[in-house]
């Protein structure tokens, strides 16, 4: 990997001439992105390693990353021949990134931040961290010094999001925004989520792969609302229409001028885990700066009556596209299909249908084994030709103006074995209990998160991920707050929020087993002891039957199940050929003891 | 109210020769305890309100009291006459102390506040939230000057509790507390918590209320331990047993002068959610404080086998106590029994039991509606006879050397309606479905809490209370840190730990439906997943069947109840007489669809 060893001592160099023994390369962007564009992948450009999870650190002499068990195997495979050590997270004598620096360095040396790269909480913490044991922390971008022939950023137009999908206008948007301003005691609120800012603003981009986001910062206050943009992405028609909501373009960079030129009449809405430390340091010390949650991630959770349509709307099309899919899989099951032509095929089927903007995510598909592989993302080298003996877990999901879908199913095309069927079986259970449960106003996805486990539990059996995570609306396929799973999330699950419904069980060298709904949370009853909701379950695909011990499902998920099918049937079945029909219909037939 | 009157103006006095504008009195001990000798019933004595929750303030002008909704009306009652305001916490529109304070008391005006009466925490917020809003803060101890012929402090001698029941001598104990102030980097420990100093050292007093308690302070740093307690409480004896297990004795008040001639040497251990602000503010400034929570928190929830066999006599005992009861009370129900002299009998039965040292808290004996109000507690005013037509609720505790029980039974001794059955039912399938969990390693109470809820919540109905405490072992009956409850709780639960199993349903005006067992977090499976837990019952007392509608359990619910009544039968029957064991063969007959 002799690229890796020359960008190391250009980064060294950069590191020397700026007074530096070591940095850190969180592997994020200036908005805390999941999916960033080629000109901000400094930690693969300096690593070579590609996985949405880890951090790299550099001294003049040591490199090291830092990834969760999901990545150790990939790392090792993309670190070799390098110099980086690989630290394995959350693993017993793994030092955390400031320990190790701490250990590494010398009183008085100095780690070099780029503040652009840290949300101003990140940033707080290593300055903490660091400091108390002497270690100096200096601002520099030293990545854009060491880093030769670095891609741009994209420039590609954005367009604008009509109000028939998204519901709302962005200026009644702005009233609601300014209204949770005015609670916050504040009257300027700067935002850098890309997907606050598209749903705020009612914009979509493509600078991204799998969320249609814009690259740019947005501020709002009592009067105006910014929209901070590279201007070659803007045309007449998007800069009049925005205007016609009352707002204005200024050049991406010049948010960092425009904080520099507040005044101590502003009260500075941050939120200091979303927002990077650059814009805080630019901010005028005259100012008053706020720090509490983006009003925006708690509006924007909430889904209106048009956006939930549209997800519906969605979920027809991807159903439809899944049925032509899983056809051609069965009939084409013997003629070397492999888990990447899998995705391409899904891709092909999806894009038949209207208004399809692309996939929501990259899409997993593990064949045997790798099926038990979180996270597992086919390459040509690496996948698997299918066959007919072993089970097939695919995650996918596409983007829709009328909204993001995120679906999984396993199935099996052969003949299970029991192990097979009881596990399947117990992870449908979960599903479908949680599906079913009817909850209190005000209860957290953390008191709900077990009644997906418990026939697992009940058997000695877990999985090791969350079951529910937010979704967005033709946005970001993962959006907090809302969550479901065992880690504590404040955040109470309130009717329009959508989520995964995703448990699942993997046997390592086997197998695994994921079903995956999207839900909906919605009013359920209103009674003496309080207002309750329920789940509305919006994903339409049949569930794989063959994998099923009807045995151990009670009579109440049976008729679940059915019901489930019948729903699948209906929305279905106009949109389908007489063969594609018969099909469905096989598929969706009722089960019983 | 004259005497109130008199109270508040002698009060006043203090105020203003120690020119403060307003005091506030929180209503708990220098300790944090929740039973309180008289001497410290500061909130009864200015304001004659006995609840267990609250907090006065007073002004010079004005006087409030805050408490929570289960004390509203008992609050009306006993402010009646008096000029105090009562503040509705958790209302619209109520604010907090400090925000009443603040629009009160002009800029300037200072708050004494007796230091011994507030956690360094809960002192820390008073301190930020009054002097923020430039209101002045003082340490002082108003009521001691207030109140004429004051009650003294007990000075009962308080016992050595025996290995034989502990499990653990003292000086093993220390051993286990000095590891954990090592791994604190800490060698001064300050113990003030009653229950964490009984347990550590193995001592159990008679100074307050269903607590086993004696007043004291205690210290241990790296060689020596040391129990500040009223010399006159401590004997011969008691005194040299102490001494074999490393433990010195000093005057209870000469923690203060001890702690201030501690050196720069010493790093202390300070709980600031346990450990009052005077203790803090005591400490010399040479030395470091570590803010940490007490080690023997977690020590002592975690409860040796020893200790385990312990609960399980004990809870024989009650259930011998509990079925000779339930036997005078069905041969008595028309003899003009009411609700005390129902929580006599059950302490006549329970005393007549060995080892038995009294109730471990305050009998809730509810009939009728009065079982619709949590933590009623009847008295002769009150009470009301019972009857054969309506719900009975009791819930009771004993404390025996061996251990703690509590117990809730509900029950009719005429004919249910299909109402009551339904409630009942439900109640029983959650208390049911949390005793028969699993549930892997690492999981927190409010993950199981839902559980007990379950049957409730499909039918639009819950209760306002957590589903499980922890419970000390011949200590008090609420501990922490364990918990079974909706709200979030970061301890996960351990083998060893004992909580109570408690779900309820309320109508207001009609009755009240608990079902309570204690359980004990168990070790249940080992596998590739990781190590399961379950929970034991081990409360033992027949689940009244009159209530029960068969039809909405589950087989594997009515399983787990005739079990339970044959573990009950097997438990007990050698202990009862043969009329007694008639009675107890039909109350745990098996019952089916």
């Amino acid at each position: 990997m002799e690229k890796i060893t020359d960008r190391l001592s250009s980064l060294r160099d950069a590191m020397k001439k700026n007074g530096v023994s070591a940095t850190i390369i969180s592997g994020t962007d200036p908005h805390g992105s999941e999916y960033l564009p080629d000109h901000w992948k400094e930690r693969l450009w300096i690593s070579n390693f590609n996985g949405t999870a880890g951090t790299v650190v550099v001294t003049l002499e040591k490199a090291a990353l830092w990834t969760d068990s999901r990545y150790f195997i990939q790392a090792e495979d993309q670190l070799e021949g390098t110099t980086f050590e690989l630290m394995k997270m959350k693993m017993e004598g793994t030092p955390s990134v400031n320990e190790w620096l701490i250990s590494e360095l010398k009183e008085g040396e100095v780690v070099g931040l780029n503040p652009q790269m840290f949300s101003h909480f990140a940033h707080i913490q290593n300055y903490n961290e660091l400091t108390f044991n002497k270690i100096g922390v200096k601002s520099v971008d030293l990545i854009e010094e060491a880093w030769q022939n670095r891609p741009t950023l994209p420039t590609n137009p954005f367009f604008l999001y009509e109000t028939k999908f998204a519901g709302k206008s962005a200026s009644e948007k702005l009233v609601e925004v300014r209204h949770e301003m005015k609670k916050n005691n504040t009257n300027v609120y700067i935002l850098s989520a890309l997907d606050e800012i598209a749903w705020l603003f009612n914009i979509r981009g493509n600078d991204v792969n799998y969320n249609p986001l814009t690259i740019s910062y947005a501020l709002v206050d009592a009067e105006k609302a910014i929209l901070f943009i590279d201007e070659t992405k803007v045309t007449d028609e998007t800069k009049s229409a925005l205007a016609q909501e009352g707002i204005s373009i200024q050049s991406y960079l010049d948010i960092y001028t425009y904080l520099n030129n507040l005044t101590e009449s502003d009260h500075v809405l941050f939120d200091g885990n979303k927002t990077n430390q650059a814009l805080y340091e630019a901010i005028s010390s005259t100012s008053t700066i706020n720090l509490v949650a983006s009003p925006v991630t708690g509006l924007k959770a909430i889904k209106n009556e048009i956006e939930l349509d549209g997800f519906r709307k969605a979920m027809v099309k991807d159903g439809v596209a899944l049925t032509k899919f899983f056809i051609w899989l069965e009939e084409n099951i013997n003629n070397n299909i492999n888990e990447v032509t899998v995705d391409e095929k899904l891709k092909f089927f999806r894009a038949e249908q209207e208004n399809f903007k692309g996939a929501s995510f990259g899409t997993i598909c593990g064949y045997a084994d790798h099926g038990a592989m979180n996270h597992y993302s086919a390459t040509p080298e690496s996948a698997y030709t299918l066959g007919t003996d072993k089970m097939l877990l695919i995650d996918s999901g596409a983007q829709f103006l009328e909204g993001t879908t995120d679906i999984t199913r396993t199935l099996i095309l052969g003949t299970p074995t029991s192990q097979q069927k009881t596990d399947y079986t117990l992870v449908l259970k979960g599903m479908i209990n949680l599906s079913e449960i009817i909850f209190p106003a005000n209860t957290r996805g953390s008191q709900l998160d077990a009644f997906a486990r418990k026939a697992l539990w009940d058997n000695g059996f877990n999985y090791g991920h969350g079951t529910g995570h937010g979704v967005g609306h033709f946005l970001c396929v993962h959006e907090g707050p809302q969550s479901i799973r065992a880690e504590e999330n404040l955040t109470t699950l309130k009717p329009g929020m959508v989520l995964s419904n995703e448990p699942g069980l993997y046997r390592d060298g086997e197998y695994g087993i994921r079903i995956e709904n999207l839900i909906v949370v919605q009013p359920a009853l209103s009674t003496q002891f309080g207002d309750f909701y329920k789940f509305e379950t919006i994903t339409i695909s049949p569930i794989d039957k063959t994998l099923i011990d009807v045995t151990i499902l009670t009579d109440e998920e049976i008729t679940w199940l059915n019901n489930y099918h019948q729903f699948v049937f209906d929305q279905l079945n106009s949109f389908l050929n007489e063969k594609e029909n018969l099909w469905l219909k096989e598929k969706c037939a009722p089960i019983s003891k």
